[in-house]
């Protein structure tokens, strides 16, 4: 099958790597409708993280194409969506909501890679979720969100307490922090402040519900955040880029008692504990328990009252992977879909015009 | 009035001082009942945090003696407790529970000084809070501990959401971790872990509702934590130290998804991103918002529910505060109740010789 490897830092490959098979009795083989890039692949593709010919990928929704003999809640032929991270979903951890830290985890990402035609599915019944039916084309970008950025972001808004008479800042205007203002304005939330100075995706955020644009950074956006609520702060924060620069920007535009979700990763940084202490914040976040949500996303995307897809505005056959890295890495694109047989999932992109993204 | 000073690091005076006099018309002036040494007043003790000839003290209960002209709620004659923190309790973050936070605190320890006979309350209304009645002598030390160690401790066991079904981990076996022994229990913890290593601090643990003991500290506590939660870490942790070894050790205790309660003061450490991301923890805490807890922890006492006044095992003359500063400092006391007017509050302390405390 053909599938990315990261060759070395900014060194993008589409190889042939054989197929998957099943090892585990509770293994799941499935064909990918279509897969993602994510932001957090250009922390490696900017040499922060380790690669050495590594399978890319952990976002992914396909077609269930073989089983193990123990799993039980998984047929051939399902349509299923998946988490970033395997969990058994069985254990004490993943019955209190967070499957991204199960007993028996292991990340997508760093052994499986779902940028590819085929992927093997360890713990498929804790893992994947099947949709209603054969979605709709027009469906699949939304199902695909839930993988990881959507479900994500909701989890950041959940951290952050986002909820009815709340204002929510969002710092961070990438495919992650988008979604956290769509999941905002899912939970209730009354104000959603997007942090962004960019003008597609500032439009993308006001589509997704953000009620006000600050294109100030640093002490000058907290200032901005403050003005806006009688100097207070925000209640709930949503962290979505994983900086000292941006925590530090969330930590002080959070008022005391409020509530911080970060889901950015952080990387080779550390919190000033007595900024930390004095501040009086909750902080809450990390991988996404992704799966805890996904019976309610695939719910939201199936009878189309949330469209998460659009976040998607450049969409490539899987070969061209390398050009989507180089997309993001420049910010050209906010979020690249592959098309892992080669054929575009529809006219998705064309709605997309309007929203100024540079496709 | 007599009062104490911190004249330098390891210098404490007991001076003559103005007795205090009504500023705002919102201020009290009280007449100490007692008042004691806390933990944090060790930091500049020990030269941490600066002094020079700085009143001393922030925990108090006594007697209100006269009230300025918009005071409502107190009447000269009243016995109250007040917080550490000064607040109006009628701001927005007030409202929300976060007092130690209001937009017109003040840290009582920092301007005030309650080590003494006399200390004038600002914003009276919002930040005392009247007992029933006057109390029994043998209430009072149980009273004065409201003020900051038994409601920093409930703060902790709050913020760290210990209750039903929830094993309980306590890093930390100062008078705040003791008191958030206390609170856990009340707060219905299953099982609450006291790491110590000093049996008479041991033996009040399990007074207060500890289900067990760790002696070990560092990786070694943190494996025993493990060990006796199947693996997974506790549920709540409460942080009563303020150290960067101390909130390694309770993030690393913690299960994922689990909430760390910290109150220990935090002085010149950072926390790695990386850990605390991948940790999946809920962190909350900072200065108590003691005011918050106030009437129901005066309760719980009138009604003899709790007696948070055991955590104090010497009880010294006001005059004698060097001495109380010293047996903190060694270890020889937990906590010291200090009389300002020279006279002993009953024979409370015979009660604890059987803890084997240091008297």
């Amino acid at each position: 099958m053909r599938a990315v490897v990261m060759h070395a830092p900014g060194d993008v490959r589409v190889v042939e790597r054989d197929d998957p098979t099943i090892i585990e009795p509770t293994d799941a083989i499935i064909r990918l409708s279509a897969t993602c890039i994510c932001g957090s692949d250009l922390w490696p593709y900017r040499g922060v993280e380790a690669v050495n010919d590594t399978p890319m990928g952990h976002e992914y929704v396909g077609i269930v194409e073989e089983i193990g003999d123990d799993v039980k809640n998984i047929k051939v032929g399902d349509f299923v969506v998946g988490s970033f991270v395997i969990s058994d979903n069985t254990c004490e951890i993943c019955r209190a909501g967070y499957q991204s830290h199960c007993v028996h985890r292991e990340f997508v990402s760093q052994t499986i890679g779902t940028q590819s035609q085929r992927a093997r599915i360890p713990y498929a019944d804790g893992t994947l979720v099947p949709t209603p039916g054969q979605p709709d084309l027009e469906l699949i970008p939304s199902l695909l969100a839930a993988s990881d950025v959507l479900g994500t972001g909701w989890f950041a808004a959940v951290a952050a307490e986002a909820g009815p008479g709340k204002t929510v800042a969002v710092v961070g205007d990438g495919a992650v922090g988008l979604m956290g203002i769509l999941a905002a304005k899912q939970l209730g939330a009354e104000r959603i402040i997007a942090m962004s100075r960019h003008p597609n995706r500032q439009t993308l955020a006001r589509e997704f519900g953000a009620t006000d644009i600050v294109e100030e950074r640093g002490h000058a956006g907290v200032a901005r955040i403050k003005a806006l609520t009688d100097g207070l702060g925000a209640h709930s924060v949503i962290e979505a880029v994983g900086t000292q620069e941006s925590l530090m920007q969330a930590m002080r535009a959070t008022r005391p008692g409020g509530h911080i979700g970060y889901v950015g990763v952080f990387h080779d940084f550390a919190i000033p504990g007595d900024e930390l202490f004095f501040s009086g914040v909750h902080l809450h976040g990390g991988p996404a328990p992704v799966r805890r949500f996904l019976p309610e996303l695939i719910e939201l995307i199936w009878t189309r009252k949330i469209d998460p897809g659009k976040v998607f505005d450049l969409e490539l056959p899987l070969d061209e992977a390398a050009e989507g890295y180089r997309a993001m890495a420049e910010r050209r694109a906010i979020k690249v879909l592959l098309q892992p047989d080669g054929a575009a999932l529809g006219d998705r992109p064309a709605a997309l015009a309007a929203t100024g993204a540079n496709l």
